[in-house]
């Protein structure tokens, strides 16, 4: 089972007796016998019921779990954090500063933010199948399997009332309907202040000994009151036991551990050097416009962050993909592979044209990429105004299609998310966007030239700065009641409006749309070959294996443990005395500083309560604010990032330095009782209610 | 005159009765009719005689002057800063924490830092264009060009001790020799804490308002004694006088205002673009590594600062580029040219076809310039270290050739740059050079691929980062004994050395070389036909004329001024409150964080002494030190920087909002007398001597 998902491991030949402690592991096929054999556990219904009500995905990108019967979830603070933000005004700035609500009353609802529970999933694999025909070309066959989506997710969820999204597993090898319940009342209870949280900031990203106390407690409510969901995670009373098993229950991003050598080619060779330049120029920018006022870094935080974690994971990726022990290990695998298929699998011959189909849409993408990347990923427009503008744009148009045949994220199913996405009540500050335009519009002009027909369009005869400043300063877009009156009149409304920004996403949608034609057909042909290999693998390796991460629910297993680097044993947990340590030991500078609170609150806590913890489960991005549970079900940790050997993660599992970190559920406790003063908390927690 | 030179003032037409303060001009040549007419003010030769034997070349890449009968030497602190750095320890940090000597004894001698005095000036045009005989082909006649310029340096440098350079000037149209007078023995007297020479850092580089005592205190030697230099500049008592004509006399390093569009666009599309991304690349691993530790940080703050100037420079000047005003105006003003040309010009022929040569030329080396890149300049190797072992590699071949026919940095007249460059004491560190040497070498795979022959021989089937580490450890290179030994060597002994990085630098530099020499056969075309360019200007314009920026003594004139930025007023001087003021503003936080010494002096300061003043001189990089210098031959003040809307200086003058950005004399007495208690400095700069 592992040679198929390229454990490292096995391929170094460090083989233990026992499978490592890989898989981001579907909750309607867990690895009940292998986590028997090795832990002697049993995964009962009861207790997958329970995690899987429990584990919630939180703001689209971040996962979370229910810790008390009142409706109380914990996640982590970078994943709320975008959501205090809109919260907070140049006065009280709350990622700063904290907050805590004493009472119910003092909660404040979060703008834009929603939670998901997962509530049932279906395999809908032979229904969707069905609807592509021998014969089809890719892009018939990507619209058939679209449509079929589309209906699927619509009848289900007018039928339950809940999100319902069909999701493409193992590359295309299966279908699964996943049934969510959606919140989208939710409240801040409590948030540490941001030197709390992310102390060490980006330089100790990714980094591990860590002292972050990265949590932040939501409360879900409903008709007005605060919900009771059915199930949710008691607290621990011991925390994380050494060398014990133990799960982590949550929603990891995207990984790329079944794709091809000309997919990871593209990868390594295309996507991610231009990604990270991006990335890079971006950093920049946003550190120097922040630099010049105290108000500009608190405009700029939230994207530097992202930007910064992402361009850290990329940098992580990148130094693996060039590290020839890994890349001719990953190409070794597969000319073994490609050897058992023409040994061993009937179908050979599909097996092996499945490859060269790849190879052969890579190739097509590789071409459109860098026009792609400008044009429909939009980034000769990064601005967040303008990415409402062009959503309004297209809104008017994908609305008067039939449902099936819209462009994806217009379709019904995905209305609520849409809608947020233009309603969005997060400020479009006027200074950060112009400077964000006019730089991706340089940026742009650089790259393809001044004499591109849709550049001189764009620009209108002017510079990337007047223009940006011109179109930022002029359109209306940052009224939320013309953005309101535009949608709900559709496409003549939007069509009347001239408003600039919408105009210029005009002026390239022609074009983008194309790419996207493009993009999909490739998604299409690797998604058909990606569904014969798998057939493949299932037929030589059984059908017990995990697919490579869909930002959907996934359950994975591991144990605490330590790691070796350079010589020296990293322990497996850190404790309070270690904060206060590492702030001496870098002067207190930022974003080392001591948080006055804990300073405060020094005499009084116990030092010796663990801290971060860091353990061998398998996760990826995206898991950020999984709960970690031990065999009772209980809560004993929040995942909030990997260490800097993780990093690789995205293309294999490898347990011997690569960590998943934690923070500790004593210090949760422990702080929030002498740090924080949140005794109503403490309690709540300990006894899973209010 | 002006038409030649891009005056944006002109070209936008907003002509005054009078010339702007445009030139850089040269010392042989000064504009004495303008200033007089102008301002009244007759140049004199004793006047610029006093001023040429007073400013100072300091470091290779900055300005300075002499302001005592003593050898004392006034220059920027972060002129200085690499040299002080080399003088700090982990212990003692001279950057951060500031120097001062009370004594002589208490100076501190600079290791690797020079500075030089003009001492006279030789038009050799004749001579070397004689070399040069009709029919040689580019590469032939760049040979014999180098083969003259080298004898006249030897010969000359022979003769008089001095160091002797034949410069190239109006981009071909004329050769002048220099002959300097250098000095070895600088030592170190006094240098604020960083945090007050450069309040603000990079966030307030190039923006004004502003608030730095950005000087620095040398002293020269000679024989062991302090120099008694003829000529110094006195202390103005009144400081520079608003309005009033004054003069910088410094060192400005390199500008394009004579380029060709052809040459515009090579800056544009090619040359800026890939050198941002490779600098802010540069900068996100450098804030990034600093960012892990304290001492991290000390290590990268140099470099770090270099990458941060010049990637603002260059940001400043893409803006420009891509500014379609500027842009199109400066194509009119060639257009202009072009047909001044064909209707006034007799040798019209020869002068078009100079234009097109140049746009050939240009081709050439856009197709060259990725792999010259990468190769030449080196930056797949960007270690200090890689740089001393490709200078032993080549010092070894080339000192086996004739003088005449080596490689520019290796003709005899550059021995003693040559040597100090490879006996350099800075410190190598080898933790930051394997960081970025690792880095550089991840970029040139990503760029180029890993299958290409160069980067496999260079890798060594090793990832960037293990192949890197490998190459800063294995190395002896850091040993200076061993640099001695491999350079008195020669050849053999460097060949037989087979030290890892010198067998790199082996690797690459047959191509480097072949790269090399095309580029040289672009400069060489270039120069040919900018002489045939500049022959048509002095023909058509007469040869009262300013050539572009080469780091050779230049005279700028212009006056004290202030100016309108959106609407506002901007005065033309602030004063020492404005710094207490702007650190309250900026919450004290990094780089705005209120010097404890300037905290502690506040209330014996005079707080309305004029701190940084802004000018119409016109300056660029390389000007940082010259002083500013008024009617009487008086030290008034020290330029530092210019304002972001100077960065378009590079292409053309305009004074509409350009300004010079200097520290004001009065504040300079002030602080070293109340801040920094230096009654003897004061004492020194008041009377000119010791």
């Amino acid at each position: 089972m592992r040679r198929t998902f390229l454990s490292l491991l096995a391929l170094l030949a460090f083989t233990a007796a026992l499978p490592a402690d890989e898989g981001m592991w579907l909750f309607n096929r867990p690895p009940t016998a292998t986590i028997k054999a090795k832990y002697g556990f049993e995964l009962t219904d009861e207790w997958l019921a329970r995690v899987q009500g429990s584990a919630l995905k939180v703001g689209g990108g971040g996962s979370g779990s229910f810790v008390s019967a009142d409706g109380l979830v914990l996640t982590n603070h970078h994943v709320a954090q975008e959501f205090i933000l809109k919260l907070s005004t140049k006065e009280k700035d709350l990622v700063k500063g904290g907050f805590l609500a004493r009472t119910p009353a003092q909660e404040l609802k979060c703008p834009d933010l929603e939670i998901e529970q997962l509530v049932s999933i279906e395999d809908v694999t032979a229904r969707v199948n069905a609807a592509v025909t021998p014969g089809m070309d890719p892009t018939a066959a990507a619209a058939a399997r679209r449509k079929v989506s589309a209906d699927i997710e619509k009848e289900n969820s007018e039928k339950t009332g809940l999100k319902c999204e069909v999701i493409t597993l193992y590359q295309g090898g299966a279908y699964h309907l996943y049934r969510a319940k959606r919140y989208t009342d939710v409240r801040l209870v409590f948030a540490p202040e941001a030197g709390a949280a992310a102390f060490g900031g980006d330089p100790d990203n990714f980094e591990y000994p860590r002292y972050c106390l990265d949590i932040s407690l939501l409360r879900v409510y409903e008709n007005g009151q605060p919900a009771k969901p059915e199930h949710y995670l008691r607290w621990s009373k011991e925390g994380p036991v050494e060398g014990d098993v133990s799960f982590v229950a949550g929603y990891p991003g995207r990984s790329s551990r079944l794709i091809t050598m000309a997919e990871l080619d593209y990868q390594r060779n295309v996507s991610f050097p231009a990604g990270n330049a991006r990335l890079k120029r971006l950093e920049v920018l946003l550190l120097a416009w922040g630099s010049r006022s105290a108000e500009n870094q608190r405009r700029a935080k939230d994207f530097l962050q992202t930007v910064q974690n992402t361009r850290k994971v990329r940098d992580g990726n990148l130094a693996a993909l060039y590290d020839p022990t890994f890349y001719e290990l990953r190409a070794k695998a597969e000319t073994e592979f490609k050897a058992r298929i023409a040994r061993e699998y009937p179908e050979a011959t599909e097996a092996r044209a499945a490859f060269d189909r790849i190879a052969e849409a890579q190739a097509t993408m590789a071409k459109a990429a860098p026009r792609y990347r400008w044009l429909e990923l939009g980034h000769a427009f990064t601005a967040d105004v303008f990415f409402i503008a062009r959503r309004l744009l297209r809104a008017g148009e994908e609305r008067t299609k039939p449902n099936g045949e819209r462009l994806r994220e217009y379709a019904d199913a995905r209305k609520a998310a849409l809608e947020r996405q233009i309603f969005t009540e997060q400020p479009l500050h006027e200074d950060l966007e112009t400077v964000l335009l006019a730089d991706s519009l340089l940026a742009w002009s650089e790259a393809v030239g001044t004499n591109d027909p849709l550049v001189k369009q764009v620009l209108a005869g002017k510079s990337p700065r007047v223009r940006a400043g011109e179109l930022i300063k002029t359109t209306k877009l940052r009224d939320l009641a013309v953005r309101k009156a535009l949608y709900e009149g559709g496409k003549a409304a939007v069509d009347a409006a001239k408003d600039p920004l919408i105009e210029v996403a005009r002026i390239v949608d022609a074009e983008a749309r194309e790419l996207r034609r493009v993009a999909e057909w490739v998604e299409e042909v690797k998604r058909q070959s990606q569904g014969i290999l798998a057939k493949a693998r299932f037929a030589l390796d059984g059908a017990n294996t995990y697919p490579d991460a869909t930002s959907t629910l996934r359950l994975s297993y591991g144990v605490m443990k330590g790691y070796e680097q350079d010589g020296t044993p990293i322990p497996s947990f850190t404790v309070a005395q270690g904060l206060f340590d590492r702030a001496t030991e870098q002067n207190n500078r930022e974003p080392f500083e001591l948080p006055a609170s804990w300073a405060r609150a020094k005499a009084k806590l116990n030092l010796k309560t663990p801290y971060n913890f860091v353990s061998t489960h398998d996760i990826i991005g995206g898991s950020s604010g999984s709960p970690v549970v031990n065999r009772s079900g209980e809560f004993t940790g929040i995942v909030f990032d990997g260490n800097i050997q993780s990093l690789i993660s995205d293309f294999a599992y490898d347990d011997r330095q690569s960590r998943t970190v934690s923070v500790h559920s004593s210090i949760i406790l422990e702080a929030l009782d002498k740090v924080y003063g949140a005794p109503e908390l403490v309690k709540e927690l300990k006894e899973s209610k209010r």
